[in-house]
């Protein structure tokens, strides 16, 4: 699909809530609409015509039309107004607005801006539900982002990255290092680097504690590559595995097959958690999984759908999904294993494909 | 200064405006006010109260009574509504909120929370007025920023990390892993490097563009420290500089110095901006100079306050300050030398120690 598709699958959901034009005010969905990255941007999208505008400021023009082609753009700072303006003078009597990015304040300027002929209409999480099913070039890029990932966690593994003596900061530098050198932009998120006691914390940020023989180190991180994010989860043992942790990490890996296996256009997103969530459940550890099973990714690294037990929906085709059940053990260690993967007619398409058998390292 | 202290000059501040209460949703501001770095949060600060409440999801149970020891922690999802309900039930009349930050939705969500008793109040930008000026721990961050900065490029020039035949990705990647080897948590953003006429782009992005003899290389980067963020830039020519490439650097040098000798309390941000823009404009090249002078930098890369032509207001004695000019010349090349310094009530104090001289690699 190219961009202009993606305007106007746009413009078709449009017309059926009866609205004659979206002005687009979060980066992300201005990125995914027109191709523009610049920080400071807002696009006018409108059913009766082809061209988006496009407005920026002055530090972006050559960038806007390099990356915009096909836009009108339109350079001014105070992007949003400027738009709500040009709907006016368009005569669009019906805009929808982005009522779950735009402050209070912008709202302000924006209703003074579109004056009284244009009625602002709440239209919130309409891009991020188009965004929701991935199209051809963007699984590309999600493939490559996590080849990425694996390709750096498989050097830092095979050059003795995670050995005894070594800090959590020091595991997480390297594998940033080797993400870069393996064509990522940069890292997805925060990378996570937990060992032995604190891997049982879910969100953990990697500090000078010392890896040492026995531990769990848990490793979440992802690499980012041209705007699109990967998100993966493995958990090694240094040395010898403790018949606890061999237990643990056995359950968690059921748990999370059963998620995958649960993956298919239609399924509920509440059944897809059970389905993973039951397993660590029946062994006794329901406590002992505190967070959702898993997110949407692609240009953000959470965005729709949630897996979650009170998530609403059910899974489209085409989505790029995690699946992430974890089991965290107090004071001893956790374990989590996460996968990205897309969401197919036949099986999901696994693109995290580090291998998820247990590694003693 | 403790963050008690900070939350202290906050209630002056509110009792000022006439406010029982701000409710703080920006997290950011939540991290200034409560030392808590979670990514879901939001913290109420009441005039009659000195014990903060900081609300939270699960996943951050233990971290927020580790984080903030001394607020009353709260365990709810949706967190902005939970401490709307709560200001009605302690009897808050008037509710400051982050306009500026609150969304059109979140505020429908908080008028419905905090139902008719209390009002909820219009009050943008008031906790970032106050992390303006920066106390002595901030600046210990800031300082620690700009060394891991300054000692990465330092390294990466020794080890002949610039030199023709490299991408400028190279050297970013090489730069990045740099600054962790010296203690940053991460880049504070998306590293520039940007070679030959692309120096020319004030912000550009690293490509897989060859860095040749002759080149300017103008590097754009900061690193990370416990949330602070350094921001300098340096350019060198690689191999011998042209005479026009020394003209232009002296010029932006020249610039750069007249710039931080303006820097002093109560100076007018657009009189800095003017003492360094003059020195462009007045040698011919004023158009080739399309940007603010600098920009306020601490637990945001950019924050009040802004140092340009149209900026209203006056510096402050411990503001942390970047002060950046450039001179682009399309299709040739261009230099931006800039300099985080600490407003001081005598000269500034410069936190980034590379040195300014034209380096020929």
């Amino acid at each position: 699909m190219t961009i202009s598709q993606r305007r106007e699958r746009l413009r078709r959901r449009l017309a059926t809530i009866d609205l004659d034009a979206m002005l687009v005010t979060d980066l992300v969905n201005v990125r995914y609409l027109a191709g523009f990255t610049g920080s400071n941007a807002a696009l006018l999208i409108r059913t009766g015509d082809e061209t988006p505008v496009l407005v920026t400021d002055g530090r972006y023009r050559t960038q806007a039309a390099q990356q915009a082609p096909d836009a009108e753009v339109v350079i001014e700072r105070a992007c949003a107004p400027c738009l709500a303006r040009r709907a006016a003078s368009d005569g669009i009597r019906r805009l929808g607005f982005e009522s779950h990015v735009v402050t209070v304040d912008a709202f302000t300027a924006l209703t003074k801006a579109a004056g009284d002929a244009v009625e602002l209409v709440r239209a919130p999480g309409t891009v991020e539900a188009l965004r929701e099913v991935k199209d051809a070039g963007e699984i590309a890029l999600l493939r490559l982002a996590c080849e990425a990932g694996d390709a750096a966690l498989a050097d830092l593994v095979e050059r003795g990255g995670l050995r005894p003596g070594r800090t959590e900061k020091d595991v997480r530098n390297d594998l940033e290092a080797l993400m870069l050198a393996h064509g990522a932009d940069g890292p997805s998120f925060e990378t996570i680097v937990a060992a032995g006691p604190n891997s049982a914390i879910p969100h953990h940020r990697p500090t000078d504690a010392v890896l040492a023989a026995g531990d769990f180190v848990k490793i979440d991180f992802g690499a980012l590559v041209a705007g699109y994010h990967s998100d993966m989860t493995r958990t090694f043992v240094l040395g010898s595995a403790a018949q606890w942790q061999l237990d643990v990490y056995d359950l968690v890996e059921s748990a999370q097959r059963a998620g995958r296996d649960a993956l298919a256009p239609g399924v509920a997103l509440s059944a897809v958690d059970a389905a993973s969530r039951q397993v660590i459940a029946e062994a006794g550890f329901a406590e002992n999984f505190g967070h959702g099973l898993g997110h949407g990714v692609g240009l953000q690294i959470h965005e729709a759908p949630g897996i979650n037990a009170t998530a609403a929906g059910t899974l489209l085709a085409g989505s790029a999904v995690t699946v992430e059940p974890g089991v965290y053990l107090p004071d001893r260690g956790g374990v989590r294993i996460e996968d990205t993967l897309v969401v197919g007619e036949s099986a999901p398409d696994l693109l995290t494909r580090f291998p998820k058998e247990l590694v003693i390292v």
